[in-house]
């Protein structure tokens, strides 16, 4: 029987399993991993979920990062903390820097916090949602691997560079922006080669610098790193006309903030002997303004004003950010997440290599 | 003798007594608003500098802001801030805001301020820039007069909504990010309307909601508020293929933060009893991450390497945010501020109008 779908707790109790079993994550580890990947499949974001077992997989068995390390303190004031994340997993080190981060912050009224030497920590949204949930503004940065091009160049030294930011509402969802800095996720363009091809012209620059279609190329040199050169463009693509120094800026900007900050080593430089992905987290609480509840009411007003102005011709809703995810997340604890036919292959994959048993639904 | 360029100092006085005599600003007023006007005509951002003495009487003419109010805290922590401008003009109440905030980061280690009830405060990168040159990064966020549609909708409910952070790197200049977060100022749109009629795809859509090429509709409606539909794009444009659900989520987290968390009017309701512009500031000590001279250092190592990473095909520079402005302030104190012809005549237009001499360089 073909499987599709497969229940919220089932998806979480195996990857935890095949974390543990298979990564020799520690139990913590393993589960605060699983529960952020099967939280990205819930939400519909298939390209930070449970499929990147793979990933984690190998930077382990390269040693670029190390199950058993763990992250620590190396600088704090009652309103910052600056994290050496050791190579341990990035989940385990993001959790850690969180949770201090919220407590900072509600003892305190805001905590920033640089984190160096951390891994991949999915999706930036999670961590975002977990200040959020506090009631606090949640703001979540992360440096990537190299992908991405500044504008006018043609080497690839920037990441795909996300930012999010959470704020409550006070009802759920939060407004919740998280994007890549980037046009697309490389995601993107990998279908697109496998489809067509080809991909719209705003999306990457090939190994000269300029404009290119070619989604086979630029998925090739970007998978692999066959090429210092060529890559994904930021937001506004590779031309001043449509804004690209402004996406270029915000994919700087995020760099700046945690690599830059943290002392860490810069994405250019990353996945050499360590995975070296670097965090800027910042959780602030919304009575620093006033009465906290006027101004979740206050949001939501704005919020609801724009939700509810006149539709473009032949669109029926106009989205507030977070509210894709959220609605996704609903389903699929209602209706069981689902997983495309890849993802299963996969799952399977790495079963058998670690000896555990194919997941059933 | 065609007039072309004048010194700094020159223009500065004369924008002082223009505001003074004009506009019956105050003298401190008068001095902070000709300050940050002659700025962005010194760094080459002639839609923000003197020839907004249009706007800036407009608004006192139409009893829009009031030049004798003064901005009061409202409230506020060791860290936080909220101002209400009492619809002064935006520039006091901004150096009011601002230096309250440097004080407190100074002092506390951070500070994050919210502003209503204000009113245009000219170029957001000045505001950022003062922190900066303290040793703080500086964040300055503001919503404007609505300008831009949320993606998928067709009315007019968002401001061009800037975002600006400068961070030290020890060094001049600052990496200094100022960016609308529409794909492009409104004054590229008139532009376009005079030359050719017609702008690229990806910066307006039509009173529909759908991509428009047609700069003269787009300008008539913006600068004349003549129907509540059609405007400016977010970065990215009417569709996801290019991000326009990011440059939009990046300007409606700008409104959050300004007329959100200040309790302020948001932008879709500016413009009626009183200008209503709202802001947000956030300055923090580098020392909270640290040693501040190491931090600083790394940063500019980071912003060198990709400075001198190898061009585009057809390009021989790669700009780091703030260099461009830079250099031309430098220049502009050397040679003069170069002002258009459009320029000079709306100054000696309001000149008569206030009874005032013609400016000669």
């Amino acid at each position: 029987m073909e499987r599709t779908t497969i229940s919220y707790d089932k998806l979480y109790g195996y990857m935890v399993n095949m974390l543990e079993k298979g990564l020799k994550y520690p139990r913590e580890s393993a589960e605060i991993t699983a529960k952020v990947l099967v939280e990205a499949d819930a939400r519909g974001h298939a390209s930070h979920g449970v499929a990147r077992i793979r990933m984690y997989h190998d930077e382990v068995s390269k040693g670029l990062n190390h199950p058993e390390a763990a992250a620590e303190i190396v600088h704090e004031t009652p309103i910052s903390l600056v994290i050496n994340g050791n190579s341990a997993p990035g989940f385990p080190t993001s959790k850690f820097a969180v949770e201090k981060t919220i407590e900072k912050a509600e003892a305190n009224g805001t905590c920033m916090t640089a984190v160096r030497a951390s891994c991949h920590f999915g999706m930036a949204g999670y961590w975002a949602e977990q200040m959020a949930d506090r009631g606090l503004i949640g703001w979540s940065f992360t440096n990537t691997l190299r992908a991405s091009i500044p504008l006018f160049g043609r080497e690839r030294l920037l990441g795909t560079n996300p930012i999010c930011v959470a704020i409550p509402t006070g009802r759920k969802p939060h407004f919740m922006l998280d994007m890549a800095t980037t046009t697309v996720a490389l995601g993107k363009i990998e279908v697109a080669a496998r489809r067509s091809g080809v991909m719209p012209i705003g999306w990457a620059v090939g190994e000269n610098g300029k404009d290119t279609e070619n989604a086979v190329e630029i998925a090739k040199i970007s998978r692999f790193d066959q090429s210092p050169y060529g890559g994904q463009l930021f937001l506004g693509g590779a031309t001043e006309t449509l804004g690209g120094h402004k996406g270029y800026g915000l994919g700087l900007l995020v760099e700046l903030l945690t690599s830059g900050l943290s002392l860490g080593t810069p994405g250019y430089n990353s996945y050499q002997k360590r995975s070296d992905m670097n965090h800027y987290f910042q959780a602030t609480r919304m009575d620093l303004f006033g009465d906290a509840k006027e101004i979740k009411n206050h949001i939501a007003s704005i919020i609801d004003r724009i939700k509810n102005s006149p539709k473009a011709e032949g669109h029926d809703r106009i989205y507030i950010h977070g509210e894709k995810e959220f609605e996704n997340r609903e389903k699929s604890l209602k209706e069981g997440i689902w997983l495309d036919p890849a993802t299963w292959l996969r799952l399977d994959e790495y079963a058998d290599m670690f000896g555990i048993e194919h997941i059933v639904p």
